[in-house]
Parts: structure tokens; sequence; C-alpha cells
């Protein structure tokens, strides 16, 4: 098989064709930096490459594979690339803003770039977001649009824009991106690529910008459920210099994968999460509860108070942050997110601290539903992927601002530190039947293996898929 | 011994009493009662009497102990009170309030009643403090102030000022209060009494009324360290309802005490800790450090915005739990807090971000600090017990609002969770030469044992000690 035809495949494809001689790793990165160059002053995913380490590694990888050195290696020669809020050494931590381009370049590699190079896999280049990850659409001023593969005038949904667009493209088989209302989720359903939001505090943040320290999560996306399984039990471990990852043993998913959905009690959650979804997120949610036999409905009560509660977290938390530069340089801010970061330096403390305690209660309130459940299916966006520049959204009779109603249903979720499997499903949409939309696999907290294996029994059974757009 | 005797002794000393049978454990309920009733009126340390129910429970004891069925109970016979913001079946949790004297009579005793009272000790009533625990004195406007039993012009120190005062009263060995930002210190330091705050997340709080979640702890106040260090092992334990409580072993320290002080790097607390403190609290930590052959001096950073930090979040967070009665009803509040609760409802939430942010730094430095020792020695006040209504206190040539300032060197430990045994020394006002103060003998955390250990050595020495006030 060609560098090329395994690039459009799969991680797990291209490790075991490296590992059997069949293509080298340089020519794997040699492959993914000529389809970048082919396909990205469309598509826009990278706002930096990293060709001359990736072909150093790609070589020295090689050499060691000549010697017999990589047997242990399971991502060997995999490209993959992360969102820019991750370090990389010699490269300013943008987080999408044109403010860290004064920053100094870091001086490592994040611990997950860390871990899935160690694990044989090759770094190309960063990619674009929403600034400072404060977005669903990747709308970025400095940096221009990421434009969704599928569609080139829709968005690649947001704030992990480039990470989604990415493997859509076909520039690479694995990205790593973060999630703090849904940036994972977002654009793994406008894309139409698999997503994982792990559970709240089970992978390290050291070594990535910050947007919310209470709701922040970083989680890989790839082409299929056992990529996606693969590389989470690579990125597992703790972090000593991370004060917000929990100390758990690992506890790998992607052999679990076989057992398939059999044994779940598996549910479809309804009330809010079916209110707030156009007919083409219910298509979704449907045919996935089809494929798996579900028919029992479950609800999560005052939904809309645990998405507020995440709203004003956000807002707080990331003013916060950049109290500095917003007093002394705001006009320096992308103009999409600058009245919310202003907002959020006036929020009274009572607010937050409120919902803070919404968000304890209504994590209680699902901690009781997974007493009787093992997996809650959602939709992830309320609709597919809305072109660019698109300001309002009607959603069964109300008309609400478009880029913030993308995170309607993954906020709600995040919010109390799910983990969530997002699944690409395809030809929901009557007026838009080439599109994709997720549908979000919900699992109790550190339960990342149940979400997984719903995952993968979806994928076995052909009901979601991740093709590569042609892009010709 | 007559019961009278063994009351004004220590709780290990009562139970091994009535353990042999010289006393009764209805005898000793009615010896509490009576001292109480002899005392009360001058003092007020107490709100609430549970008369019927102790004797009731002394009763049963007693006949348990004539059915040799009470051996296994460390603390038979021993009465004892809590601050009124402990559950008592049948009372309303105050919370030194007078709002919730409306409330609904609790249910069942909390978790920290019920655990003493399974140890064979015998509750007797409930205690005064600063309304909502938001106060340094025990001035409470709707129950009147508690008095210092060694000078009854004289506050009791708060905002567990009944904890403190019951016991240097001779009325029980040993009570329980509540310490956010020193309300277990502050009154042990004036009533010349031994308090324990534990760990941050060590103890459950299930059960009594919170001031500030992130920063409550609930503790023991006793007349003697052995004494302290038994009730708090009585008093460890996991309990299921409280998200706020570490899951941790009871680590029993008792049986450690006999070890002394040897071993441990001990360091006196410099720079903040000795610029704001009078004569006589500089006076009891150095009699302390010579007791114990410390000359090391030591210092943390930035320890006035340590305090400041806790300030903020404890401001926002009692007016943010406040806030429906703070809008319908503030003339119900406390005068001497009602200003600070609705300050609190008004602080901007990056403040208060910053603040925690600021905290989680401190507590970086001071778990540097513990890796060259083991405990520090700083004055619990910074003066002694201040008369009842004094408004300013000269410190070292600054003006100070004297009840706020009774807390300046217990909130920068408090904000960052360290346990800490309050040790009362005496003689060391050349002003008022019969009144106690006390030193903070803190350790890193987790290490009670450590902070206990030291305290015992001081009493055995004879350093420190806790006598009843005559009251005559």
């Amino acid at each position: 098989m060609s560098a090329d035809t395994l690039l459009a495949g799969t991680a797990t494809g291209i490790a075991a064709a490296v590992q059997r001689g069949e293509v080298s790793a340089s020519a794997m990165v040699q492959a993914s930096l000529a389809r970048i160059t082919a396909t990205d002053a469309r598509v826009n995913a990278f706002t930096d490459l990293t060709a001359q380490r990736a072909l150093e590694r790609a070589a020295t990888l090689d050499a060691r594979h000549a010697a017999g050195d990589t047997a242990a290696l399971p991502l060997l020669g995999v490209p993959f690339a992360v969102k820019n809020l991750f370090d990389v050494q010699g490269l300013a931590t943008l987080a999408g803003s044109k403010i860290e381009r004064e920053r100094a370049p870091a001086l490592r590699d994040g611990p997950l770039v860390e871990r899935l190079e160690a694990a044989g896999a090759v770094l190309v280049g960063a990619l674009n977001m929403d600034e400072y990850a404060y977005g669903f659409t990747t709308e970025n001023s400095h940096a221009g649009a990421t434009h969704n593969p599928h569609d080139l005038a829709r968005s690649a949904g947001g704030s992990s824009g480039g990470s989604g667009a990415a493997i859509a493209a076909g520039q690479v088989p694995l990205t790593l991106g973060s999630d703090t209302n849904g940036s994972i989720r977002v654009p793994s359903s406008l894309c139409g690529v698999f997503g994982l939001k792990p559970t709240y505090g089970r992978l390290p943040r050291h070594g990535s910008y910050p947007f919310v320290a209470s709701l922040d999560h970083l989680g890989p996306f790839a082409r299929s459920v056992p990529d996606l399984a693969l590389s989470y039990d690579l990125l597992q471990g703790w972090e000593a210099a991370d004060p917000g990852c929990v100390q758990r043993p690992i506890e790998p998913t992607h052999a679990t994968l076989a057992r398939g959905a059999g044994g779940l009690r598996i549910a479809v959650l309804g009330g809010y999460f079916h209110e707030h979804a156009l007919p083409e997120a219910r298509a979704a949610v449907e045919r996935v509860a089809a494929a798996l036999g579900v028919t029992r409905r479950v609800e999560l009560p005052e939904v809309a108070r645990a998405r507020a509660a995440a709203f004003l977290i956000s807002n707080a938390e990331c003013a916060t942050l950049h109290l500095g530069d917003l007093r002394t340089r705001a006009q320096d801010f992308e103009p999409l997110s600058r009245d919310r970061f202003l907002a959020g330096a006036l929020l009274p403390a009572a607010w937050v601290l409120q919902a803070q305690r919404v968000r304890r209660w209504f994590a209680q309130r699902a901690a009781e539903l997974f007493g009787q459940v093992d997996v809650l299916l959602a939709p992830a966006t309320p609709c597919v992927a809305p072109r660019l520049g698109t300001e309002w959204l009607e959603l069964n009779g109300q008309r609400l601002p478009a880029r913030p109603s993308l995170g309607l249903l993954t906020q709600p979720i995040s919010c109390i530190g799910l983990p969530v499997c997002a699944v690409p499903v395809w030809g929901c949409s009557e007026a838009q039947p080439g599109l994709p939309i997720g549908v979000q696999v919900i699992a109790a907290p550190w339960r990342e293996d149940h979400a997984l294996r719903v995952g993968a029994a979806l994928e076995a059974a052909g009901v979601v898929r991740s093709p590569v757009a042609a892009l010709d």
C-alpha cells in the first residue's frame, strides 16, 4: 500500500505497515507534509509546520527500525499534529492568539506530545484554533478561519477546529485538542471525525495553555475508535508537575474494544438534549440508538442551568487569566471574543460560586443516573456545520446566536467532567446530505472504556465512520 | 476523687475514673450541668443545654458499665459540648444566627457528635459563636457576647468562643469548634486552652453549618494534648455524604505522643509572624522555642497576600451562601458582620479566582519549606484577650481594627490547610500577667502527629497548660 493510501487510513494501519517494513516512517512524514502542502491553503488547519524536526525524527525511527529496535512502538511512523495550545519545543505556544506571538518559544514539548512521540508518532505541526480556545467555530482573525474539508464554505467547528479539519482533510490520522465546553466534540461533529474527551482530571494539562482550569480537558481526535483508544491509552498517566491531574493507575481500553457494547445499559438522553437539536441531530441519535437496539430514554434535570454554570465559570476564569492584557491591550484580542473576556472580568463572585454549586448538584444527579445506566447518547451539536460567518441559528422556533449555540449540547456534559466519545454519522441532514454530524457517547466518570466500546461497536457495524474529504 | 475535681481535669482522667467505677457517668454529667448553672450567667458559653438527653444517656452508660460493656469506650462518661453550628438532633442548627432560629430542628446529630458519643462521651449542650462564624470575638448580638473566664470583661475570642470558654470555665473538658480563618486557634489563645485545627479535608463537615467551603475545618478543644489527640483520633474517618472530606486511612496520633519532640526539625516562623505580634506574643513563642532548644528561624514569602486571599475567598463564599437572606432581610444579620456580608456579595469574581491562585502558590512555598523543617512555631494571636467592645489595636506603630486583626497570624496558615495545635502559654504579658496567649505549632499537611507530639512535649515540660478559671 502506498504512503498516500496509508495516510488516508488509520494510525494503527500506518504503524503496522511501518513495522512490517512496507513503508518507512520518513515516507509517511513526507506524504503527510505533501498532503498539507496540497490542501492547507484551502483548509487552513495548520499554523506551524515542524517539517525539519519531523523528518529528522522519522529518519531516526527508520534507523532504529533497521536495527530491530521499534517493536515496542505502537504508533511507529504515524504523523500527528496538535492544537497550538500545546507546548512544542522551539515554538511560541500561541493558543490561537496574537499576543502570545511575543512569547518565548517553549523549552520542551508538553507531556502529551512527549508521550505520543515516545510511542513512535511523529509531530508534523501545530493547528489552528479559536483565540485562547474561546469559541466554537475557529474563526480566528489573526490566523484566518479553518475551513471544513467537507464543505470549504463551512466551519470546521471549534475551538479545536484545526485538529478536526486536519484529520478530515487527510493531512494526519491523529491529532490532539482540548475541550472545555465542547471544543473536541464540536469539531468532531462538524468535520466527521472521532474525538475523545476523557474524564476531567484524567490526562495531565501541564505543558498546555489553559483556558478555564475548572473545566479544561485534553484529548485525541482520530479516524477510528481503535486509534482513539490506543492513543488515549498512551496518553494516560500521572504527571507530578500537574496539580489538576488525578493520580490513578493507567486503565488500558484498547483491548476492551473487542467486547463490543454487549452488557452495557444504554439509553438516549432526552428532554433538553432532544429539544435543543435540529432534525439532523435527532436523526443521528436515532440512527445510533437503532443500531444498538436502544429504546430507553432518560433525562437529567436542570440541564440549562448546568450549561449556564459552565458559561459563568468559563467567562470568569478566562477573564481572570488575561486580566493584565485586557487592561492594557484589549485591542489585540480577537474581536469575536474580546467583549466576552471584558464581561467576564466584571462578573460578581457570587454568580461564579453559585455556578460551582450548581455544577456539584448536577454532577450528583448524573451520578444517580449512572446507577441505572452505563452509557448515554445525545447529539454533539444541534446542527451540521454552519457556513463561516453565520450569526444566527433557528432552533425549533427560537432565534439563537449561532456561534455559542454550537455548544448547547456539549457544555452541560463537560461541566461535570464526564468522558465522551464523539462518533460521526452521515447523511442525516436533508438539506446537506453530504455533511456529517456527531453523537456523544457519554459514560460515567473514569469509564472511558464504556464510551469507547460503544463507539467501536458502532464503527464495526458501519453506522459511524470518518472518511477523508477528497478536496480535489 | 470527686466528680467536681475530675471535671476540672482531663477527659482521659474522667474516663479512667468512670471505667474504674470511682464515679458514675451520671455524676459527671450532673457535675457538668451544675458547673454550667453556677457559671454560665457570667460566661455565656452555652446557648442550649441538652440536659435531659445527657442524663438519659449517662444512665444508659452506667447501666452498660454495670454490665461490663464499656471497656471499649475511651471517653466513657466525659461531658462535652459543641459549637452551635454542629447538628444536634432536636435543636435548630443556629450557627450563631437569629435567622436560623426559624429553621426545623436537626433530624440527627452530625457525624463528629456521633463519633464522640460512640466513644462514651455525653453531649451536654451547644455553644455560643460569632454569627455564621464570621468574627473573632464571639460578640453576638442575638445571644450576647461570651466572656473570657480568665477576665470576664474580655473576649473569649471567636468564632468558637463558647467552645474555648466552656473549657476554661471548667464546664466541660472537651468541646468541638470550627476554624475557617482562626476560629479554633484564636479562642484557644485567648482562653488558654488547647485546640487542634486538623489538615483541610481531614475530618468530615457533613452535619455542620458551613461558612466558607474552601476554608472550613472542624476540630476539638481540650485541657490537655493527650485529650486533644485522643478525641482527634476518634473523630477521624471518611464520611460518604461529605464531598469535601478526603478519603484516607485513620492515622492514630495518641500513641505517638510518648515519642516527644525528639527527631523533629523545628523552627520559629519569623518575618510577618514576628512583625505582626505584640511583645506578649513574641515572648510566648520565645518561651516555647527555648523549651524545645530551637534557635532556627525561617520565613514564608508573601504572607500578607495569603491572608488577603483568605479574606477575599471567605467574604465571597459566605456572602454567596446567604445571598437570599441578604437580599430580603439584611436587618436580621449581626450588625458587626452585616456590612462585610453585603460587601462580599459585590466582589468581582476575578478577585476571588486570583485569590485561589495566590493560595495555591503559597501552599507550594509552604510545601518547599516543609522539605527542610517538620514543625513551625508562630503566635496564635498578636495579643492577649482584648476587652469586649475594643475597636482598635495598636500593633507596632500601626492602628488596626481590633476584631479582624485577631486573625492576622492564623489566617495565612488555615488558608493553605496546614494542621495546627494551639498551645497556651501564661504570664507573657507585662500588663496582663494573668492572661494566656497561644502559640501555633504548625505541621505539614496530614502530619497532625508532628504538631501534637511537640504540644505534648511542651505540656509535659510544664511550658504550656490549661488551668480552669476560678470564677468565684
